[in-house]
């Protein structure tokens, strides 16, 4: 009876409050606990006394997607429709599972890359549809002949997460041509691009399928200010998509949610004529930097940190425990939380792969440190 | 190949833009044009200083979870499970959706009266359900007989919107006394309550499903802080279930949207220590009264409205245009935005009918009453 029999309590959920109980330093959850930038805030204080509380227009604030059109003349060399194209979502999350909701059908395959963000394979469970896991390389690239074995007539869409949640791997140009490649085959194939750290690359600059002629026909793109003005709290994403799907995705949208929280994507419209994303990754690369190098003589071992706020590290040398025990172990003993890899896979494999947060002030990942080089 | 091949534009889109258009008096959509109450916004500026950008909880803020409970005190007799009962929802639109796309499965059926809202019967072809209209009586009370014979061995659900949008009845004891013998024979059949107008009621209290000892454990209720608080723009809803039906709702909601906007919900939170639900209709039953009066002399006539802040009116006297095009010459030769009700119908009934927003200045009705009768 239930759609999502497997389901319990989300991990985030779990381990933010096993950190809370133990008073631990929380690396888990993706969300940044540095303050704001005083300027939205002070837009925000500004604007609230005006006339923005009642129904923003359904696709979303005009000046929103005018702004955001703009922006996307940078990121893929050509500005995207403003009336056709665009569509503000409350948070990514919600711009995946509408995207997944309006054209997977019954029976209808998705393809899916293990480990995955969390959403994904409920989003489409919800849909009726059947999920198709396709592990990574361990070295968490994607491996192409996988994927290309677990197409079948009833693939109608694949979902991927580029920076990728939680392995903090980006995709290269190779990678792009090989799905190309795979793709020509299958024209019915939809592409669900999660670019949600768009703005958080640090090895090479962030491709987007946008980019990719060859695709972007069939390419949904799913994006997030929570994650890219550091307010994950506000809600507000948004879809790119080509005219066809996205008049398709607005039907869905208009009786799922109707529209966005008006206020915040007033803010957000003015806070973006103040700002340069390309801080963002600059920002970021700082924070990794310096977390790498205060944990790089502990026992824990990093693995590559591409992209994402996120770094993946083995813990092989200081214990056999599986991931999810030892996560919590490292809360209890030694106060710092993080997220257990296995909880991302189909299957809870278990690889002693523990992933921590690092949009965090300076002072928290210097104590996280500290525990951890004390293991 | 679309899930929503009938759907085009909104009718609230396409009646806003023409209104816009011929700068017409907008009572089409359903929204406040009045100042938002000052103590709200002064919270509201107050708070956005503090730290409450991030994700909050899943299931909703914790205090707000808290005054709602202890509102149910109140409306239901019995204060709900804070922690089992409630689910903050971004609109009550995606609570109703949730709710549908939780429990509706490929070839469910799912009974929705006729005329009603425009979000329900989308919400069940998303869900491959089968939408089943069961028309209302020609003064719009609910045809028990109808809805009796309308249930099969399939019906999963049947949608009760009350008080009732697009045309202002409400349900009275008899009604809900009918409903629960027919309901008695089909232990199957879950309740989704939408009662966003909750706290918009003339002629009687407002009578929740919540209150019924025979049905309370099958109902799932939708509510709305933006119709409740005048902040439609902030999209801010909730639902209250028995644990068995929330359980399931919470997990459909984590994927869907995970959490809803945090600082509205901390703005609320506040503001609800302030405010006495109970004012909310004397304010819109002086309103009704005014826009009553204003207009019982023109040859637009009356319908009963015993709650919401839409006042249905005939205008058979005046011509014999279907009601789409009649609207339209409303706005565009007279100055008056409305809505047609046949658009809440399965098969456009056009019975000469247009619904009238209420929820705006004393200005504005005076204003939109001076045009309409002069027709
Ligand atoms: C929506 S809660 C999870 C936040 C996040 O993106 C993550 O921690 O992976
Ligand atoms: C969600 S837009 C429609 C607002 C409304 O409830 C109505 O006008 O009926």
């Amino acid at each position: 009876m239930s759609k999502l029999p497997n389901i319990t309590t989300s991990i985030f959920s779990v381990m933010s409050q096993l950190a809370n109980q133990h008073r631990a330093i929380n690396l888990s959850q993706g969300f940044p606990n540095f303050p704001e930038d005083q300027r939205l805030l002070q837009i925000s204080e500004r604007i609230i006394r005006e006339n923005i509380h009642q129904y923003t227009p359904m696709a979303g604030l005009p000046s929103l997607l005018e702004k955001i059109a703009n922006q996307t003349l940078n990121q893929y060399g050509r500005k995207v429709n403003i009336a056709t194209e665009i569509l503000i979502t409350a948070g990514a999350t919600q711009g995946v599972f509408t995207a997944i909701n309006t054209f997977v059908n019954q029976g209808d395959e998705v393809l899916i890359l293990d480990p995955s963000y969390d959403s994904y394979e409920p989003s489409v469970l919800v849909a009726g549809g059947k999920p198709v896991r396709v592990t990574l390389n361990d070295d968490y690239t994607s491996n192409f002949n996988r994927i290309e074995s677990a197409i079948s007539t009833k693939t109608k869409m694949i979902v991927i997460n580029n920076p990728h949640n939680p392995t903090g791997r980006i995709w290269t140009e190779s990678d792009f041509e090989a799905l190309e490649t795979i793709l020509e085959k299958h024209p019915q194939i939809l592409i669900l691009g999660d670019e949600v750290y768009e703005y958080i690359t640090f090895t090479q600059p962030h491709i987007s399928f946008n980019t990719r002629s060859k695709l972007v026909e069939r390419t949904i793109i799913a994006s997030s200010f929570g994650k890219s003005l550091h307010v994950t709290g506000w809600k507000v994403g948004y879809l790119i998509a080509p005219e066809h799907l996205m008049y398709e995705m607005k039907k869905v949208h208009q009786f799922l949610v109707f529209s966005v929280n008006s206020f915040s994507q007033h803010a957000i419209s003015e806070y973006l004529d103040l700002i340069d994303f390309s801080e963002v990754s600059k920002m970021y690369q700082r924070k990794r930097d310096l977390f790498q190098n205060l944990i790089k003589d502990s026992r824990f071992e990093l693995m590559p940190c591409d992209g994402t706020y996120f770094q993946v590290v083995n813990y092989t040398q200081i214990s056999n425990k599986n991931d999810v025990d030892f996560a919590k172990e490292l809360i209890v003993n030694h106060g710092v939380a993080s997220i257990p890899i296995s909880v991302f896979y189909n299957d809870a494999t278990d690889r002693h792969m523990l992933r921590f947060c690092f949009a965090k002030t300076d002072e928290t990942l210097m104590a996280a440190a500290e525990k951890l080089n004390r293991i």
